[in-house]
């Protein structure tokens, strides 16, 4: 017999039955979820709400009203929850602590997302890489190089697990002893593409397999964009490496860009056509990346300070380009006016050291100059 | 007995042999020439000025001083002038009429310019296609490939007849039956490299060889980035095809800065040490070319309306994409506002085709719209 739970966790395990039975609803994707949200205020709220409501939210035809309002009763979000248990995926509705904060800043978060394998708090600082499913031996080259520099540096490296550039990233973060996150369009129990189960069970041990399908949710072609604002959505920026005129690649791109974060990608030869979408990327002003550095000075501040496996916390990713020098000066100043003097006094360099040092960090923007004899982080 | 020469030009003559003799004297480049006739206001007055006169100009020490005052007797310009006529090479002095207008707008235009071959008005719509003199098989085909279909547009491609990228360029551009022009660092009677003299002799055939060193010079190390100006001076706009980080041809991209140039660079593969130039040059803002077509449609109004060989006189490059209808439209416009009404008048056109394809031409930035009904050339 197990233990009874205790009282006051009821209504949120409450709150996971509803949110979980409006994401099963076939048809209920998450603009109408929003909308459906904004106008009830709750997934309770929702479910227990009239039909002419219902109707009058935009997207909600009568077939889908209809569905909701069976969903009080025939959607088994109990039988979920206990395949869930069973199989040690978590499920995060949006106002749990451990759902990624970066995700929620997006403009229509996932409301559920399952979780195979665990997110950690070092996996706010990550990257996306992503790109065609028909790639060259360069593009696998790439992806895999990037993937590992950067997951070395402490990124997590996310994608999408599709054949070709999504497999290589995930692989290359993995060889390189990093973490990587694989964000699918299928339920988290229902790998795609089959070839992938081993790589998938990897990722779920150094990282996590994600979804806001529920865990047997067969793959759907119209998911697979969806699925693509949340590759971008759980990182600072979107590498892509090989992309056709029509890849999906390019989906993420665009996500990333109205979400804010930053665009990269990587250039081929003119007569690749696996280039021609990162070619099309670069001239509508995303970032050329050479190499990992590039990508590393480009990120933005850190939506918030991230602590690396290591336990270093990190404010800014350039910060993962500096030596033991910088490193140690870059320890002395807080994010508040700190002077030189104070700085000399904590790490004991000399003063001349000490000022070139500053200069670097200035450089790297990862620190600012508030006056001739103080600084503070960015 | 050769009848002696008109009168009235004797002193274009004398102008010819102190605009050579200035320029044969060994250690006035462009920037000290430029210097020595703002203070003196002709080559006729350098020649005559007194020591101390000279001496006063910016970067004129006495041992330059000493080699301008002897060019007086000692430089055989004469010499030059007749061999020269024995090889068929004409020498452009910048007030000359055949000079190049385009090249006329540079800071730092040669005075003089040994031409072998014909400068004709077509040359006044060219684009200079450079690189590297190490390229791999993809950047020497690109190369070939960009020149023939900028060639058979109408354009005239400039090259410098280095070993690699600009052989293929002048090569692409003869093989399309189309015309280069070759701005070489020697004169135009001492080709180098050797293996290049009989692509040079076809140059000569059909474009022209161009160098302010008198036709014997000797290619000097140092005479190479200056020549490069001369390049993308020639030109509305330099691509640049492969290039190492240190290549010659981000030295003929910087002038093209300085001059209003565009400059275009195609990319390639970032484990490829040939493209980073290239590479670099997009993030500094540089064009990236994945076809022709790029390049002909980022090109801006030509500096005055040039006549292609097949006497069609072209205002903008982007009219070179243009299809019959459209070239058709486009002939019935003027540079003042022309109306709908007289278009369809003057091309027998329906007049839902007419506006069609006015449409057409604003989006390729060949016109402008001046009112609801009245459009003119830009």
């Amino acid at each position: 017999m197990s233990e009874p739970e205790p009282v006051e966790s009821r209504p949120l395990e409450e709150q996971l039955i509803a949110a979980l039975r409006l994401a099963l609803v076939s048809g209920v994707g998450p603009r109408t979820r929003r909308a459906l949200l904004e106008k009830f205020g709750s997934a309770e709220a929702v479910l227990e709400a009239a039909p002419s409501d219902l109707r009058s939210v935009q997207g909600v035809g009568p077939k889908l009203t209809e569905r909701i309002v069976a969903a009080r009763r025939e959607v088994d979000a109990e039988a979920e929850i206990a395949l869930c248990r069973e199989h040690g995926v978590a499920i995060l509705v949006d106002t749990d602590d451990r759902y990624p904060a970066v995700l929620g800043q997006i403009h229509d978060p996932p409301g559920v997302l399952f979780v195979r394998g665990e997110l950690e708090p070092p996996d706010g600082m990550a990257i996306a890489i992503v790109g065609t499913r028909h790639p060259t031996q360069y593009g696998l080259r790439q992806a895999e190089r990037l993937a590992g520099s950067l997951a070395r540096a402490g990124l997590t490296v996310v994608s999408g697990l599709a054949r070709g550039i999504d497999g290589a990233a995930h692989r290359g973060a993995l060889a390189a002893g990093g973490r990587s996150i694989a964000v699918l369009a299928s339920g988290v129990l229902n790998v795609y593409p089959p070839e992938h189960a081993e790589l998938a069970a990897e990722i779920a041990a150094r990282g996590a397999l994600v979804s806001e399908a529920p865990p047997r949710f067969e793959p759907l072609a119209g998911s697979f964009p969806q699925r693509n604002r949340i590759i971008s959505g759980l990182s600072m920026g979107v590498i892509v490496v090989e992309a056709g005129e029509a890849s999906g690649a390019l989906i993420t791109a665009r996500h990333a860009m109205e979400q804010g974060r930053e665009v990269f990608a990587v250039p081929g030869r003119i007569d690749d056509r696996s280039s021609r979408g990162c070619h099309r990327l670069i001239r509508d002003g995303a970032k050329l990346v050479q190499s990992p550095e590039d990508v590393l000075e480009e990120l933005g501040p850190l939506f918030r300070p991230t602590p690396r496996e290591d336990g270093q916390v990190v404010h800014h990713p350039a910060e993962l380009l500096l030596n033991e020098l910088e490193q140690q000066v870059l320890s002395a100043i807080g994010g508040e006016a700190t002077s030189i003097d104070a700085i000399v006094a904590a790490t004991r360099l000399a003063v001349s050291q000490v000022l070139s040092t500053i200069s670097v960090l200035e450089m790297r923007r990862v620190i600012r100059r508030l006056s001739g004899t103080t600084v503070a982080r960015v």
